[in-house]
């Protein structure tokens, strides 16, 4: 047992936010906790989502003894029905969670059975030479737990997704008990939530919401339109709550939104009486003062609900003089020229607009600077590993680890890919292992790679010009006039006059070239349309030879 | 005199960040007020950057009878090449803004002899029917102005960019005087700077970036690199004076910012011991300790100083542990991505990063809602026009206004385009004009439309799929087989893989087809390609009859 030494293996959400995959290895057993998707960033031209590179796993895929995960939403979960595909191991989660994931994977085409357990916030399971301990942690959505997990070689402190919230809408605050029960066992290492490392103070309780949005309530004359996250189902609860206070019918649209309030329900993770919820139809011709309709599309997705409904395109409902839009969630890095789009298209049509900017609608569900100190005060790890969040928020949170007291040499600000290995109690840094991004487009699952990447960059920059001539198979001279044609170059009438143009210097560049001809007409063409128009479209040649 | 109205027409910036641009028309006297350019988004494929739509100037060439421009920003001054292409009038400006207009004019290879006009803060110029107060402002750069302009139909206070900050780097506070002369005269309408309406509160005074300066340079070990805007010309001087209290040498790196410190050091608004400022060559012979070094790229463009430093490519300077680097400017809206990706690579080559989340580094320009209600209150304006600014500002900034005690009718929430009428003292909403964003890209203005824009976005998704064929000129029938190619659709050896495959259904189209050969073939290939990779690449069909 002692030669043995355990290794934590990021294979995601480690230095970029979303995608959360990580893995536990000693010996032969290996357990992975959560396999979540990351939204695309706008360099990555056309892409769905991303999920995470299984190169690793998909080598040791005897040694997986089961796959964790710690809460629902889709940075955790996302990837799971790609997981599945590449391994068979038991699921641990809790009862929502486990819920949120069947649904998933019955909307991705799977009812394969597949061992799952649920498990309970507060209850130890044993898994191959583990022994896990979940232990609720408040987060914006209900039922999440961290994990303490017992190993050969220590104790592992894993935060999950967590804020100290001492009111939280489901009144069940983070199990502060277990936390220090760990520190007085001796926690060899914390794995802790950084994503809100750059965030002074504490992160605000959920009841901030349940205040704004009761103002909100009071104050709206017309209809009332929330916009938030399908999976934050805390903030439906909310929303329920102040549409009771307030004598309204809540209405819920969107597929997704829809499925999810019906497990939570179902589970009893949301309590909203029966009659409370009425289908949008109906809502629609109750009087204005009386709805309370939720949907999604807060990102400002152009196709989402909301989207449509800020450029009037929504089929059944329209926004009108009086209605109140609340956008209830954050905005994720990127989104924010589509979510201010979407705001400003909501104004023109008539709406009030509350969004975070001008009200506390939302607060996050991570820690911020003192929730992560506070964290690390209760479990008294010996090292100190930041998790889920970008580089500088990693950095950042190793400096809090410091100001608590953490030595510099016990903490390990790494990324995505590196081994982090504990024997005999201490830390080590072992190997890197490659971990790429994998891009999901359509039905492909990587099969986009840096080199499509860049083409469609180059494509979206300048546009594409396509040349097409004919050779005489015998003489190798050309056959009638090269064709020329144009997308997204210039407009229509100008490019005309320019590469009607440009047929000169081609046919001139075929009789002068003695070696490849593609690249000789590439080559003439590129310079002839960058002094014309100072752009570099992608210029492709075909040649038929007849 | 009675019968003619006053029209205020917003060409650019009302609705939308940056391209300011604002008309006065009374009878057959035409001002223009500023002249920016806009940063494209992120959906503008390409595009170098949008200037304001001049149709409506181009009709009454004849009646322009100044262009004034409020300070030597960007989104105020950027666009002033492409108008004296356009028109012929004078150009009326403080000292520092002329200064700056003359080195962009160069830059672009205006060595025309135009009519400039310096004028002072503080003066008031006759300009036709017009009269024209030029006020101090506080903002990010020296010599900002305000204008009142008495008009047959009234007083028009327009505020340009602005804050009320009482320790301003140049200790030149705002006009308060000039604002309650403004009052006592009898305000007809103010246009009032809303970028950050939707900030709660004051905006800092630029003096809290001393005091976040002072803590950096004392704390820095080695060397410290400040990236910021180039006309940026307050934080220059912040930063020379920190430089020189902490014994450190300074050196600027990047074109435009070293010619806009020749310029306002020239005019008397940088105050820089000679000595102070060394090339960059020398200062990277110094001790670390005596190094304070300027940049550009504060906004992470890939090809800056500080976005090479960032990937290690940049020519001189490299990264090295112990350097400290300070963002010192906001991130425009949209380059979220591009600026954190900057901050992880710098973090990651070993610098310590201090940007506006984690230390007060930098402070707006623009005044927030107390600063609104202020200036409504110094000015007492009958009518109320809130401007540079998204919608959403414009709808916050009237709710200000409305809490300060103007009454709803009198406030006038437009975005450009729409013409704003005076006459008897009342305000009228007046037809509507065209504003379209004119997108500049090469050498190339206006000649992108909406159209080349949908080919770009669509080319930049899914990629492109090409379909050459040869048709005997005779019978009719297929020459040869189908030539097919692709771009950025899906890697290389699938690609091959499936349009292989895709040969013989072309084939049967071709066969088939009764009608239009192309869009058969275009239909065919589409069904083709979603069914085996959910994507709609562009297809383009080009034929030859030979």
């Amino acid at each position: 047992m002692k030669n043995k030494s355990l290794r934590i293996i990021p294979i995601g959400g480690l230095g970029e936010i979303g995608r959360n995959m990580m893995l536990y290895e000693y010996g032969n057993d290996i357990l992975i906790v959560d396999c979540g998707l990351m939204f695309p960033q706008h360099e990555m031209l056309g892409i769905d989502y991303i999920i995470p590179d299984f190169d690793y796993i998909r080598k040791k895929r005897e040694k997986i003894r089961g796959i964790i995960f710690t809460h629902g939403h889709e940075d955790h979960i996302g990837a799971v029905h790609h997981l599945i595909q590449e391994i068979q191991a038991p699921i641990y989660a809790t009862s929502l969670t486990i819920g949120l994931i069947k649904v998933k994977l019955r909307r991705n085409g799977y009812n394969r059975k597949i061992p799952i357990h649920v498990v309970k916030a507060g209850s130890r399971i044993n898994i191959a030479s583990y022994k896990v301990n979940f232990f609720h942690v408040c987060h914006s959505i209900p039922d999440s737990v961290g994990l303490g997990i017992e190993t050969p070689a220590g104790l592992i402190v894993q935060s999950g997704d967590y804020k100290f919230d001492h009111t939280p809408v489901d009144n069940w605050p983070t199990d502060y008990a277990k936390l220090v029960e760990f520190s007085q066992k001796g926690v060899l290492a914390l794995i802790a939530d950084s994503t809100n490392a750059t965030n002074a103070g504490w992160t605000p309780s959920e009841h901030v919401v349940d205040q704004a949005f009761e103002q909100v309530f009071n104050q709206a004359k017309g209809r009332i339109i929330v916009a938030s996250f399908a999976s934050l189902i805390s903030r439906i609860q909310q929303v329920a709550n102040a549409a009771i206070a307030h004598h309204r019918k809540m209405a819920i649209v969107g597929t997704s939104m829809v499925e999810n309030v019906k497990i939570a329900q179902k589970l009893g993770y949301l309590d909203i009486p029966k009659d409370l919820i009425v289908n949008i139809d109906h809502a629609l011709k109750l009087p204005d003062k009386e709805v309370a309709i939720m949907c999604t599309g807060s990102q400002g997705e152009p196709t989402s609900i909301l989207g449509r409904l800020s450029r009037g395109t929504q089929r059944q409902i329209d926004i009108k003089n009086g209605d109140t839009v609340i956008l209830s969630s954050k905005i994720i890095p990127g989104n924010e020229e589509a979510v201010y789009s979407t705001i400003n298209g909501l104004f023109r049509r008539g709406a009030n607009v509350i969004y975070q900017e001008i009200a506390p609608v939302h607060v996050s569900g991570h820690g911020g600077q003192e929730d992560i100190k506070l964290l690390i005060h209760l479990t008294k790890p010996k090292y100190f590993i930041p998790a889920y969040g970008e580089f500088r928020h990693l950095k950042q949170s190793a400096l809090l680890a410091k100001q608590t007291g953490i030595p510099e040499n016990r903490i390990a600000v790494v990324e995505d890919g590196q081994v982090i290995s504990f024997k005999d109690g201490k830390m080590r840094l072992a190997e890197k292992i490659s971990t790429s991004l994998v891009f999901v487009d359509g039905v492909g699952v990587g099969d986009i790679g840096p080199e499509e990447m860049r083409d469609r960059e180059s494509l979206s920059r300048d546009g594409i010009v396509l040349i097409h001539i004919n050779l005489n198979r015998k003489t190798g001279s050309l056959h009638g006039k090269p064709e020329i044609a144009s997308r997204g170059f210039t407009a229509t009438q100008e490019a005309e006059e320019i590469l009607r143009q440009a047929q000169k210097p081609i046919v001139e560049a075929i009789k002068r070239s003695n070696g490849n001809l593609e690249r000789a007409i590439t080559k003439t063409m590129r310079g002839f349309l960058y002094k014309a128009t100072h752009r570099r479209p992608t210029i492709i040649v075909t040649i038929s030879r007849i």
